[in-house]
């Protein structure tokens, strides 16, 4: 990722996930992230999920990228000076970590000093989506 | 799609498309959109690339379509408050339509009154893509 892609990635609050569902078709959803590394992070996302209504290896995202761990990630702009639209992508490939992992704790660090939300939530234990990025497009960065 | 699903979709200025490459991994871009029709309506977006720099055809979400016309489409909402977070994601199969087409200048017209940015556009000859909705999933709403 170029230096403005990377601070405009670090600057959105919110991204959407493209996973691959088992039929092949996309399946997205917005996830809450934080960039874990500087000059070539990895993005983090926890399984917060609430009420959890399902066990965490029945989530969809769980599901898909366990068989498909290709995703893309989009933070984007909008403003209705078109001029001023943007956009970054990141391709990459996604696992799951769980506290047993040396990321975890850097990941959790990670999510809560970017959203306090995260400081009074229980996550410590929660399993953590790693994001390796290997392609990035951007547009009007 | 149920009403408030319907109603937030129509208030949201930006959507993302996923779309599934040659290689089966996913690829994202944020759209612009209209909804034509009112009970169950299509969603469209029109291929305003600019500059062009490359045909319609080698366009990627032109080439994605043709090749696996199954996509996702989202939007979402995002709030410090995570009370208040929504999104709502339309699986839907998508096709493109050139002025030919009976839909296009429908299609065309619910995008100028959406986004007053297009009415100084020349789109009327532009391809519309066209995404009839077979599942709508939300969260929030």
């Amino acid at each position: 990722m170029k230096a403005p892609e990377l601070a405009f990635v670090r600057s959105q609050r919110v991204a959407r996930l493209a996973t691959i569902t088992p039929d092949g078709t996309p399946a997205l959803v917005p996830i809450c992230f934080a960039l874990l590394g500087n000059d070539d992070p990895v993005l983090v996302s926890v399984l917060d999920e609430k009420p959890k209504s399902v066990p965490d290896k029945d989530l969809a995202r769980v599901r898909h990228i366990r068989r498909e761990p290709h995703v893309s990630v989009i933070v984007d702009h909008y403003d209705e000076d078109w001029s001023r639209l943007a956009f970054v992508q990141v391709k990459g490939t996604a696992r799951l970590i769980g506290p047993d992992d040396p990321a975890h704790v850097p990941a959790i660090a990670a999510l809560r000093s970017k959203y306090p939300q995260y400081r009074s939530m229980a996550i410590e234990q929660r399993p953590v989506i790693v994001i390796q990025p290997y392609r990035t497009t951007s547009w009007g960065i």
